[in-house]
């Protein structure tokens, strides 16, 4: 089914400039943002259309992908694209504050929703696996994910070490499209990290990007510069060439137990993702290729291991936590009981913030000139000056984050905080202040725009984890409120199965119009988290339902 | 969590007349619709929410319900109400073009998308079964289901008996909600029909509404007067109280076999469903309460006995076939082998129909006025004289089909013709010749709005009978056409775990704006069937496509 054609970084350039492609500067936004995506400097693999997470694509294939960017070009401003994993399938008749694109990828009735149901259809063509930002086309490249993971280990100074990862060392795994992000969240809190990956070109790609400072080959040298570094307070993060079950047994064995301990490999996909220990990595591309049910065999038993060493060292003393990649699912499925002993990153440090509306809020100058960010920056600085830790982090970002393919930025804001920053934006592209239109998206990883319990809704408090009403409510309301883009996707960073969740783009093109989407979509958007979690019983979420006049009795009353 | 209130039919009395109650006709509509659904003449069980289908509900609880209420006569026409599983959760400011309501119903993450779970999730009173139009709104009894068993049991007479049922012997079981329109589809096709079904209230009431002609207690005088009329070539339905699995095991002893033989027992639930036969109506009652583990048990033996009667039936020479309760699965997963042995009535009869972008479109009269119904009879049969089936089943439908709660009317459309109707009707309500506007739905059940790999979508072409982006994605278009409510469910018909799909209205209020919507809506709803089935290679769906302009590479050629 798949055109042989290749990824050619010139027929798929983005666009920048002031100049439009298509009929309308929401249309241009998702071809620029679609491009954006597949950008080498953005994309893990383009020849493959593989954005990121594995095996997360932007489109189903470069004949679909040649069929987006025709129907984008075409697209009127009172029609709307329609497209399923991946493929364009329809346009269709709406109206000017409709999406202009609607996407759902993956989704699969609950008794066939599971990997091997998938891959056949994959095989056949007939679907892709969309992750979460790579199929809805708002991949900003690692940059997106350090702040999530920036904000985690804030938390996690905050709650266990007096506010900075000072002198500690945190082990984890995976330098991937999201994991590449942890050494550089690290050591934005001061802290030592060593990060075992099997690819060498991943860390090489890290250090070129600055997310990551060294790379050490031998093991034990390595664990000695880490423990140096720990001693004498430096901040410093080291990859190491190796795979992480190597990496854990050889800690054990000397002894050396981790501050805070981790993992980011790809576990949600046993078989394009997770790399088995008991082989090597060229052994098991072979493997991959040759006799797939073995070599997830062989992955299941290497996570097994993983976890069991996980759950080791958190004895041993080590504060430890899933990384939302499932793989205590996994560990579990091939029967490891206690694998859940160890908490998921969110009931331990997001849901706090989720209970305020707040999250990954993200953004992309369509100029593609870094002035406009810097203009972006500015605005949100004056905005909420008294948001220390966001101040915090806008200047770390402003100073180290590489940019990768369109200049953006990403920030977590709250319920309120989300609509000032988007008509904010919105007067800058009216006053051309900005060169071109800004847009505004987030990750699928929000408050209310996700069902997975295993992440995201781990351990609600009134044991809502599995209820898959939210998201797909999200996606409605936002094509409601006329979202530029809305999209549903299934299985997301936890693989097929385990997870339902929307994604939403808008953009402020400086027209009166989009500024009252903006009003509404940047409103209820994180809106539905607030009610969301209020419905599950949290005060905070309560209280800023009240505050922000989202409480429906109170409404009725 | 449920409160103590009950159902009282004048509290919840459907408004009628042309005064609104709420702010818009909308609105209005929305609330009359929701009310009819549980006026004592259309629901099953008014008095626990049930409307039909084991336990599909419109409201949650009563506490819900009241909520909606007073919600639906709040809302501006500028705002959106959100409704989780049953419950008010939400109003948030949308546009004029958006639909008012957006519903999801009992979605769960696939790997907890079962009866177990969501029975947790129900008894702690966060979840609710919406069935199909039960949960969104736009049930009108048992009519509602006639047309699509009468178009099924004509597609068997065209089939396999040359084009009526004439002197034929049709048994099936269960008179419920869906299941009591099989008598008289049958007798509208000139057949002789014995339906098996335990409870005695509910031979009454097929009796009382017209869609049943007897009742006879026993078993063999009931297959006797059945055998007389079959070779009188009479025209007669016959309701046993009793098991179907006991009517057929008497069947098969007395060697008499059906010429045409299926069931619509609720076998997609298990527990609050289907009745054991292994003991009585009153046992099961209490067991069901008192040890729901064990009634489970006998259930599925029960069923597996059930559907091992019907393949030993077909191979004595019955034309036998799953109608859509998912009955053969439930054996199968007790572990009969060829439990699947016998097709759904989706691949054997109706396909064809979804491929032209047929389907049951269905319309009620918001006045409450017989007279409304009549004048939009007659536009229809203006509007398509050349389609005899068409024709006739409007003449029929006049003629036997009592109404329940508001008048309302169901006929198959196909794509071009829905909207044909959707904009005529517009023009009634506008030029005041019927009294109030007309609000047009449709089944879950359709060409584009499903995936049901046991039901509407089993056996596709190429294999995509579990893809779900499909009835997402026509959520998704229709809430961005501007459908006035708009719904998602999980689990109907077949039960949790085994399909997905989405509902949708939409009010013909007389004004421009409805026309436009109008126009939109009733195009791209059953556009997304035969996008779907001419993506799966259907050649009538691919031709239908074409000539409808529904076709994305023509349009981008
Ligand atoms: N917590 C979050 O917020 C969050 C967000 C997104 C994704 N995720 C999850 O995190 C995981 C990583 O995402 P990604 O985008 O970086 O994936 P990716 O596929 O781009 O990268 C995974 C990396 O892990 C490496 N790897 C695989 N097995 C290994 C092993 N045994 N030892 C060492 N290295 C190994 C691979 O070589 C690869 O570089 C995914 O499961 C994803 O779903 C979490
Ligand atoms: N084919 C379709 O188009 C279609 C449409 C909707 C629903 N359905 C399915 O058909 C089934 C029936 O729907 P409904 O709305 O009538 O449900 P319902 O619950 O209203 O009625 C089911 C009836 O079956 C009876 N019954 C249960 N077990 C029995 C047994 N063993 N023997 C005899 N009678 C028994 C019950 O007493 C009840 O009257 C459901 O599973 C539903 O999902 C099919």
């Amino acid at each position: 089914m798949e055109t042989t054609k290749k990824y050619n970084p010139e027929t798929y350039k983005t666009p920048t400039g002031s100049q439009l492609n298509c009929k309308g500067w929401v249309q241009e936004a998702a071809l620029r943002m679609l491009l954006n995506n597949l950008d080498p400097e953005v994309a893990e693999r383009p020849e493959d259309l593989i954005v990121y997470g594995g095996r997360g694509k932007a489109a189903r294939n470069f004949e679909s992908l040649d069929l987006i960017i025709k129907a984008l070009k075409d697209l009127e401003e009172d029609e709307t694209l329609v497209v399923q994993s991946g493929k364009p399938v329809g346009i269709l008749p709406t109206h000017k504050d409709a999406p202009k694109v609607l996407i759902s990828n993956s989704q699969l009735v609950p008794n066939w929703a599971n990997w091997k149901h998938f891959d056949e259809l994959e095989k056949k063509g007939l679907m892709m696996y969309g992750q979460m930002t790579a199929g809805s086309w708002i991949y900003i490249g690692s940059q997106g994910i350090v702040q999530g993971t920036y904000e985690t280990f804030s938390a996690i100074a905050n709650k266990d070490f007096d506010g900075s990862l000072k002198g500690t060392l945190t082990v984890t795994a995976g330098l991937g499209g999201m994991g590449g992000a942890q050494p550089l969240a690290v050591t934005m809190n001061d802290g030592v990290c060593v990060v075992a990956e099997v690819e060498q070109w991943r860390i090489d790609k890290r250090i070129k990007t600055k997310y990551l400072d060294e790379s050490i080959e031998d093991m034990d040298a390595a664990i000695d510069r880490a423990l140096e570094a720990k001693k004498n307070q430096e901040r410093v993060s080291i990859g190491v060439p190796c795979n992480a079950v190597h990496l854990l047994e050889r800690l054990k064995e000397r002894n050396v137990i981790p501050d805070v301990l981790t993992d980011q490999t790809s576990a949600h996909d046993p078989l394009i993702g997770y790399v088995p220990h008991q082989i090597s990595l060229e052994e098991s591309n072979v493997l991959r290729e040759q006799d797939p049910d073995k070599y997830e065999e062989l992955s299941y038993e290497s996570m097994y291991r993983h976890v069991e060493l996980m759950l080791e060292l958190q004895k041993a003393g080590a504060i430890t936590f899933d990384y939302g990649n499932n793989l205590r699912a996994r560990a579990q499925e091939k029967g490891l009981k206690n694998a859940f002993d160890f908490p998921g990153f969110v009931p331990a440090y997001i849901r706090p913030l989720f209970c305020e509306g707040k999250g990954p809020f993200r953004w992309a100058a369509l100029s593609g000139d870094l002035a406009d960010i810097a203009e972006t920056d500015r605005v949100i600085k004056e905005l909420f000056p008294e948001n220390e830790s966001l101040m915090r982090w806008m200047d770390m970002a402003q100073e180290r984050i590489a940019f990768q393919g369109l200049p953006s930025r990403i920030c977590w804001l709250g319920q309120g905080e989300r609509e000032k920053a988007g008509l904010a934006f919105n007067k800058l592209v009216k006053e051309g202040k900005v060169k071109a239109p800004i847009v505004i998206g987030r990750d699928h990883l929000d408050t209310g725009s996700v069902a997975s319990p295993n992440r995201e809704t781990e351990a609600m408090l009134d044991g809502s984890d599995a209820v898959a009403d939210w998201p797909l409510l999200n996606a409605l309301v936002n094509t409601a409120g006329g979202a530029s883009w809305v999209s549903l996707h299934h299985g997301g960073g936890v693989g097929m199965g385990y997870s339902i969740h929307a994604g939403m783009v808008i953009v402020a093109d400086g027209t009166d119009d989009a500024e009252k989407r903006l009003k509404r979509v940047l409103r209820n958007d994180p809106g539905m988290g607030v009610i969301r979690h209020a419905d599950a019983g949290y005060d905070i979420a309560t209280d800023t339902a009240r505050k922000h006049k989202l409480d429906i009795k109170e409404r009725l009353k």
